[in-house]
């Protein structure tokens, strides 16, 4: 705990009022020597403050913040994660996304990674399913993986991720045993990947926590619309978060989280010849998902986050350092 | 859960930038009839978003904040409010304060709540001692409420807390068989309140979650200067929550959670006299603690706030109708 000779070089921190407490709060918060740290506290102040300025936030309203946020943290478990609906529903997690994976025009854009993400996902070798059997409409999934170049990439790890037929990812359920509707596959020498699945189903957030009661004060649906998550991890390739949606769901404009893009919504086909059942080993009439994905390299991010900061600093008429795409707080 | 129906009313949310999300989350979430909420969450939105893009978040510095909201959310118990510490340390309970509770210059300035008030206190009469005995230095406190014209206010309720000799509140232990240094009182046909207590002393806020963690990383001590809490409630009259600061001790000016404000900071005297001794039941050369409490009236709180939503959103260039002290959003 470091001793309160500080102080002394702190002026003295005594009748803050609502005019006043910004700055001092942020001087107190200046002893840290992490310069990124010191920049994100002062902006997360100033905006907090700001914030219950133009309000005038109330004390049964804080309380009521308090609260829940407390309940936020209390639904949380190894398998719900409430906070990150949230940053989910107020749109926090696109912009993040978009500002942390900047990309060039013809890559695959990125979308929101979603609390349904989990580690357990089992291995499987290019044809098998990931789902288990006769449940759902079952649906081949065949796909690229490339450079912004258009060379294939081989032996991307590709983690795939979507809700059973009912709407539900396996770790929301109470009872289970092991990974359902998740896999990993790895891309062959043509970048090439497939697997079988079920067509995805629009589904609601879980909405019988604080988030989902936020949801209905503010009169919004919880439904996503129908989609399969993928998460691409390759060296040398900015790691991709994104997901396909099937064209025509009712939810497609009105994604509760903001995830959906133009370029992730396609259109499913159907297996029409039995030259091509026999191949994948499925049947006629089975959905077919096709998609080219393209991945960014991380030179090509690192460049394109640069910029960005820079120019967004330069739109704010803020001069920072920017340190790999993230501002800093000045020298003292 | 609302109908799908309600999106014919919104524009399409497809294709969302760090340049559009947030003007697209407003639009949905002014779905809301709630005018206050939607002003709330317009600001919010608009603060939340522009501290990411001031700061260009990170995914991983997102998901060390999800991490942090969540083991904050984990660590509250009844008896811990780690999101109130949050909100102390940054500021924000001090500003909320000031700002709900505006203040005549002749009257007794607010200050923090903290996490630690309970409503497990007991009823004492004046005079009476709400520490168990033989602990601590012993203090007899003297006090006076009235209102801000000098009529002395009977029957005020007065709660009142500390912490023990070791710096902590009975909530904080693990066993603990009934209230401890918190007691109930009302103010007699005088105005005036008298109990034993102990000196406070000085102690740190909890300091083995993630708020001690980040003080640590933000090179802040977490210390309060040796105070004791009172909170009056008093029909016609709003809720004072205020504490009274020991003079001289040396976390006097840098308060971790910034309650300290010179008005409440006393200089603690001593028996002297046997006459004053007998006449309170205690020794000669205990602590004395003296104070005169004024209470703001209700009608002059709600002027004032009043008064000062519309100067500072005046000063903001910002046009709301402000209803009892709170700026609400516009008729659609």
């Amino acid at each position: 705990m470091p001793a309160v000779a500080v102080a002394a070089e702190l002026p003295p921190l005594l009748d803050l009022t609502d005019e006043n407490i910004t700055a001092n709060t942020i001087i107190i918060n200046n002893q840290t020597h992490d310069r990124r740290l010191k920049y994100v506290l002062e902006r997360l102040v100033t905006h907090l403050h700001d914030f219950a300025r133009e309000t005038r936030l109330s004390s049964e309203e804080w309380m009521a913040a308090i609260e829940f946020l407390t309940a936020c943290g209390k639904i949380c478990s190894d398998t719900r994660q409430e906070f990150i609906l949230l940053s989910d529903a107020l749109g926090l997690s696109c912009l993040v996304d978009v500002m942390d994976h900047p990309k060039p025009e013809n890559a695959t854009p990125g979308t929101v990674l979603g609390p349904f993400h989990s580690h357990e996902a089992l291995e499987f070798v290019n044809g098998e399913s990931i789902c288990p059997p006769d449940k759902g409409e079952q649906c081949i999934v065949i796909c690229t993986v490339s450079d912004t170049k258009g060379r294939p990439i081989e032996n991307a790890l590709v983690d795939i991720w979507e809700t059973d037929e009912t709407g539900h990812y396996d770790v929301q359920y109470d009872v289970r045993d092991g990974p359902k509707c998740r896999g990993l596959l790895h891309s062959d020498k043509d970048g090439k990947f497939w697997f079988k699945a079920i067509r995805p189903v629009s589904y609601p957030i879980p909405h019988d926590g604080p988030v989902g009661q936020l949801l209905e004060k503010l009169n919004r649906h919880p439904f996503r619309p129908s989609h399969m998550h993928f998460k691409f991890i390759c060296e040398g390739y900015d790691e991709l978060v994104t997901s396909l949606y099937c064209k025509g769901d009712p939810y497609e404009t009105t994604d509760a989280v903001f995830g959906v893009k133009s370029p992730l919504i396609i259109e499913l086909d159907t297996v029409k010849s039995a030259e091509m059942a026999k191949m994948y080993g499925v049947e006629i009439g089975d959905w077919v998902m096709r998609y080219d994905f393209v991945l960014t390299s991380q030179e090509e991010v690192a460049a394109l986050k640069q910029q960005k900061a820079s120019e967004a600093l330069a739109k704010l008429g803020v001069t920072r350092e920017v340190v790999a795409g993230l501002p800093i707080a000045d020298l003292d």
